[in-house]
């Protein structure tokens, strides 16, 4: 193997494939980037077993020339970002010795490194699906980015650290839930799939995916098998294993009536809330109170070795009740964080019944947190 | 005491003096702001008896308004700095109650805070020396950069934590080494001392410092005392302690003559050691081997299991010799990110011998490293 390259187009490219790269380390080779010179260009893959990444630089537009002969190797991770993050060069020159060696070179700078054979690198099945489903891209990272959060990091119940995404005809419902606070998004595809699906995506998978997500309105395509899902965009497959098990029904979670019908602005409320969280006597749960009096809302919270502190805002009051309610602060600033409207709809049941957040204006995204009782 | 207060020019002050908030809180009172309105402003005060900072808020331009009554109260710093940086309001009001609680309150919030009788704030003496030494605040700052990362961090000769300020006429000499590296910063002030100075300065305190000092051509004075220095800027006075004992003679460590002079681009010369450095055997020592052959440099380093770098760069040769030394990369690359020219001047006397970095045009600073054997 013997070609030059774009510095630009290999770093970026490499950097995209290390996101796979395991920080466990214990398997040495899946410390490593698969380097793979074909007919049509340069494949990187990396992969810890849970995720793999694999990125196509195309020969097209000389971004790689020079080339004497096919072939790959495997080559330490960590190291080949930073070599070629810190040569100054714009074109680097890569050549494989005896399929175990690597040298990087430059007019004035040449790196021998030891690889490792390309045969000892787990043998990756990243096939397609003959009907994958489109979707632009920049809606699929903000539905990542409104659920996400609200996923369990704890393993005792596994299938919660994941994001549910069901497709009925043309409806793709995504939902993720910890048991203390649910997110739910709907969108509606382009096209509609002939099988119902109703799959569970790692979440912490698909927040390194956002990462290498562009944020425009190309299409991604979802292939989706039964123990994996493969996401193809520009010249990048990631690749993310399924959980196993069956989501929880949330459908009854979410009350159909409400009591207490509010709205307030989104941004003031985060700030309102975000000061009232400084003084929350349990750090860890971090609890702020509530009160709908007319049409003021009050937020207190206290220490008792700091101090206390009340907060004050005026709401638009739609239905006739008042509340006292308790929370997390924490959770409900998750929540409106993701809201992108100016003002937020709040809906209230009872001192103990879910607490919604959503746009006034449409239903696409319903945001619900449990209260704390106080006493 | 009771006033209304600007929110920027609070915030402003409070993060400046925050810098001497004790971290480790062993003696409550010293993770607390000592607030202190006086005739003429507002005084905010924190101390961890190692440094301290006081900010005097003038009450001119409106500042400070609506004053009831004048006193003091010490209140926990960490709290405070982030509830005046989350209102957003551009004036906030703040109330002394029974000299032990304080309300801190704008339109529609309020915090109620538990303080601490100003009377456990340790009295500090921050006096003023009748002959200040006058400093231009950016070249002061300047020294600092350029010394303190070569002080030591090891407790074991205390001495060598410091940076040495010594002032003869109008000459001040600074100089910092850890015993493997030594830098030395000559200034030229507009006034002389009568009495010889020659203080150590603790350089943990001195980076505290920069963090807080402008970046302008303002004057700063240097009020020095046998067991404390003052340093009073703008409106700020910083006082730290000075180290005991007695700062090795570091004057015969500079060698007079040198048997190989060259100049190298210092940008080239830094990214060239800073690509070696990635592949070097031991991450600690972080060695790297220079070889200057005729006009050219060459750089390697090796690391057995991951491989060998060889970096090469044309350089300006002043004498006839060749040398062949070793080096740790990390010194040579902190000691190259203090010179401000386009050039460094390199000097060598053997390759046992300390290797010396400066501008060529000046002699104002010097950087010294001591060379690893490598066999």
């Amino acid at each position: 193997m013997k070609f030059t390259i774009k510095k630009n187009i290999f770093l970026e490219n490499l950097l995209y494939v290390s996101k796979a790269l395991s920080s466990k380390n214990l398997i040495p080779i899946l410390s490593g980037i698969k380097m793979e010179l074909k007919e049509e260009g340069l494949y990187l893959t990396a992969t810890d077993n849970d995720i793999t990444i694999q990125s196509l630089i195309k020969i097209e537009n000389n971004n790689i020339y020079n080339i004497k002969e096919n072939g790959s190797i495997v080559i330490q991770g960590k190291y080949i970002v930073e070599i070629i993050r810190k040569l100054t060069e714009e074109e680097i020159n890569i050549e494989v010795l005896d399929g175990l060696k690597i040298l990087i070179y430059t007019e004035n700078s040449e790196f021998n490194l030891n690889g490792m054979n390309a045969n000892e690198f787990p043998k990756l099945e990243l096939e397609e699906n003959k009907q994958p489903i489109n979707l632009n891209t920049k809606i699929f990272k903000n539905i990542i980015n409104q659920t996400s959060f609200a996923t369990s990091n704890q393993e005792t119940r596994p299938i919660l650290t994941g994001i549910n995404f069901k497709i009925i005809g043309n409806i793709m419902e995504c939902v993720a839930t910890d048991s203390y606070r649910l997110a739910k998004k709907i969108i509606e595809l382009t096209t509609s799939v002939e099988d119902n699906i109703n799959i569970v995506i790692p979440s912490k998978n698909l927040i390194e995916l956002t990462k290498i997500l562009d944020n425009d309105d190309d299409l991604l395509q979802l292939h989706i098998f039964n123990n994996k899902i493969l996401i193809k965009f520009n010249n990048i497959l990631f690749q993310s294993r399924l959980l196993n098990g069956t989501y929880p029904d949330t459908s009854k979670l979410i009350p159909d009536s409400f009591n207490l019908k509010i709205q307030a602005k989104a941004n003031e409320f985060y700030n309102v809330i975000d000061r009232a969280s400084l003084l929350t006597f349990d750090k860890e749960k971090n609890i702020v109170s509530l009160e709908i009096n007319n049409n003021k809302m009050i937020i207190t919270s206290n220490s008792p070795e700091v101090g206390r502190v009340e907060e004050k805002m005026i709401i638009i009051k739609e239905t006739e009740e008042n509340i006292k309610i308790s929370f997390s602060a924490k959770y409900m600033m998750d929540a409106l964080k993701t809201l992108q409207c100016e003002n937020a709809e709040i809906l209230f049941t009872g001192e103990i019944k879910p607490i919604i957040l959503k746009d006034p204006s449409n239903d696409n995204l319903i945001q619900l947190i449990l209260p704390i009782r106080t006493y």
